[in-house]
């Protein structure tokens, strides 16, 4: 395939195309005009710093987000500081290679009230904003879906995400808004400009929405294949400011099965028509 | 089992307990002490309202809700004539059995925006209306998880289901509260608090969000088995005025296996210490 350089804000989280190697899913992605890379850990575990930062140069890419960090809720304290020491390592590891950005998947607990989580949210975040500024590594909250409420995130809603960065106003916290999460909420909008009127609009993840859906976590859909209406909502983050990339965050057991070339194909192609 | 007259305000959906008939659903709901059974349309297909009607004074079973209609929302306007037409015969179907209440499940159609959903839902309400009135059966709006915002409901919280209610303004016209689809919205107290206000509390609706769901429709969970705080919710419920049932609504492929009286004793256990 011919470099497109409308692909210039184009991202791709390595979880997407999770059955190739980093080094390859780099090479691959830069084959194709990629300029971004969204790096989940996995990815990267057992490769040092180097090798990492020599393979994104080499690349012409873009490390865009560290994923994931938070999972701060927990019935013990104990956990919750394992949890607090973990997204200090993460915040680290981000800074040695040299990714700006740390995206907090908060967490819930779901033997504790939603509240009683957010408040340990709230903790970590505190805890870890100083440990962030030391490093000079940003950090995204990202509301989850409510179907991720009992265990993945007490932060359902834009609106939650922004109370939080809101109440803590620090140029290190903003929000990443993911459609898959926040499609249908009547009030994202408005909860998008509020965002980027308070400068907090960090990231901006992509996919679809599969009719049906068939598996909680791993049946994503490709841009254009679901019911999101991904063009108004881009629509409304670039209306809010945001000039960042367009990271593409597909889980699926279905593309993950395909071979990875043509499915990268299809994600530049769904891209540039249907986002 | 004895029967306990704590559980005047229990009422079953007969689909919680899918594989038994009617007569025979109701005689064991009956057996326990149970004093209300919501009526899904499949149960009774196929029996003459007389025989329906004599089963339910038999049994001292007051009838609740007939379940479900909606499904308003379609591209083509003689298919959303169609869904209107078979609302209205669902009306003349519950006032022949004699049940006060119709639930609708609103709808959503994936190939248009789910404002021009809302939009068809309220066209079909209207509608409804003088046709409610003319058989006196109210109409229960059911705000659906916003998991099923795709093809089951365009309508995703309490607040637009209260919104949609207060819009008519009519005595015949309410909203059913189900724990599944808004247990984790950090608005529910004072929405439920503003739907009592209005007088459009009409229906309540308890089950469990079991910890992992296994399946975006028949996995709920018994109550005391997931994460919803139902005593609570129930507390601002009555707060708000309502006195009428607690129905147990639960699709479920793993109860529906198991021995059915096994299943309702552990339904009235659950009701009476996690409800």
């Amino acid at each position: 395939m011919k470099i497109d350089f409308n692909l210039n804000k184009l991202c791709i989280h390595t979880i997407t195309t999770k059955p190739l190697g980093f080094e390859d899913a780099c090479a691959r992605y830069a084959a194709l005009g990629v300029k971004g890379i969204s790096i989940w850990r996995d990815a990267v575990a057992g490769l040092d710093s180097k090798t990492v930062s020599d393979c994104l140069k080499k690349n012409d890419l873009s490390p865009v987000a560290y994923v994931r960090g938070g999972f701060f809720p927990a019935l013990e304290a104990e956990k919750r500081e394992a949890a607090i020491e973990d997204n200090i390592r993460m915040l680290q590891e981000a800074s040695e290679l040299e990714i700006p950005l740390l995206v907090l998947v908060c967490g819930a607990e779901p033997k504790q009230s939603l509240q009683k989580s957010r408040d340990q949210i709230k903790e970590g975040i505190e805890t870890l904003l100083p440990v962030a500024r030391k490093y000079n590594v940003k950090m995204a909250i990202e509301p989850l879906h409510p179907m991720y409420a009992d265990t993945r995130s007490a932060i359902t809603s834009l609106k939650q995400a922004n109370e939080m960065a809101e109440h803590f106003n620090d140029d290190l916290l903003g929000v990443a808004i993911d459609v898959y999460h926040l499609w249908f909420d009547d009030d994202l909008e408005a909860q998008i400009k509020r965002c980027g009127k308070n400068d907090n609009l960090y990231a901006y993840h992509i996919c679809d929405w599969n009719v049906p859906t068939t598996d909680f976590l791993l049946d994503r859909g490709l841009m254009g294949e679901g019911c999101i209406p991904l063009k108004q909502i881009r629509g409304w983050v670039e209306e809010a400011g945001f000039r960042g990339f367009n990271e593409v965050e597909i889980f699926s057991e279905k593309f993950w099965a395909e071979d990875q070339d043509e499915f990268l194909d299809k994600i530049v192609d769904a891209y540039l028509n249907h986002s």
